[in-house]
C-alpha cells in the first residue's frame, strides 16, 4: 500500500494538511475529528492508503493491522477513563465519507444503543 | 491469555453454550447477536479471554489482533454488500455489557450518525 495524492487523509499523513494530532508513528496517525460527536472524538488512520477496512485487512500485514487496533485502545484509555467506543464505517450503508480507512474513537459521554 | 470459566463468551468458545455461529478458527469465533440491532448483527470474539479492547491489545500478539479485524471485515463483506459498521465498546460510558472483548458487525440497513 502507498499514498494516494488525491486523498485527504494521505495529505494529513504527509503533513500537507494540518490536523490536531494526538499520536503519530510509522503505522498510524491519530487526530481530532473536525465534527466531533463526543467530548473526545479522534480518528486513527493507517499511514498507507487503504480505502476501507476490507481493503486494509486484505493488504496490511499483521503488524500494521494490530497497531491500528492498539492505537485506538491507547487513545481510548488516554481520553476515556469511563470507557470509549471504537467505530469503523464501511461503504454507503454505514455512512463512510472519507475513503481512507479510519477508526473513530469516541469518549467523554454515555453512548446510546444501537450505535447509529 | 486463557479462558475464564465464568465468562459467557468463553463458554461459547468451548461450545458449552450454543451460538448461531458464522465463523470459527484458532483465533476467533463469530456468531449472531441475540439482540440484533440491524438485519445482520454478528459478534466477533477472540478465542482467548480478554475483558476488553485495552486488555486484548495489551495481551494479544499481532497475529491475533490482526485476525480479529480481518474476521470482522470478512463478515462485513459477506453480510453487508451495501456497507457495514464495526463497533467495539469499552467500559461503562460505551455500554459494554459482556466483559470478553467483542467486535459488533452491523449490516443490512442505513446507519445513523452519531454512532449512539
Amino acid at each position: 500500500m502507498a499514498l494516494d495524492p488525491n486523498c485527504l487523509f494521505c495529505k494529513i499523513v504527509r503533513k500537507e494538511i494540518a490536523a490536531n494530532e494526538v499520536l503519530r508513528d510509522d503505522h498510524v496517525v491519530a487526530f481530532h475529528d473536525l465534527n466531533p460527536q463526543a467530548p473526545t472524538h479522534v480518528l486513527v488512520i493507517p499511514t498507507s492508503h487503504a480505502q476501507d477496512l476490507s481493503a486494509f485487512t486484505a493488504g496490511a500485514d499483521a503488524e500494521q493491522a494490530a497497531r491500528l487496533l492498539h492505537a485506538a485502545a491507547e487513545i481510548g484509555a488516554r481520553f476515556g477513563p469511563g470507557g470509549y467506543r471504537v467505530v469503523m464505517n464501511q461503504g454507503r450503508d454505514a455512512g463512510q465519507s472519507v475513503f481512507h480507512l479510519h477508526a473513530h474513537v469516541l469518549a467523554g459521554r454515555a453512548m446510546a444503543w444501537p450505535p447509529g
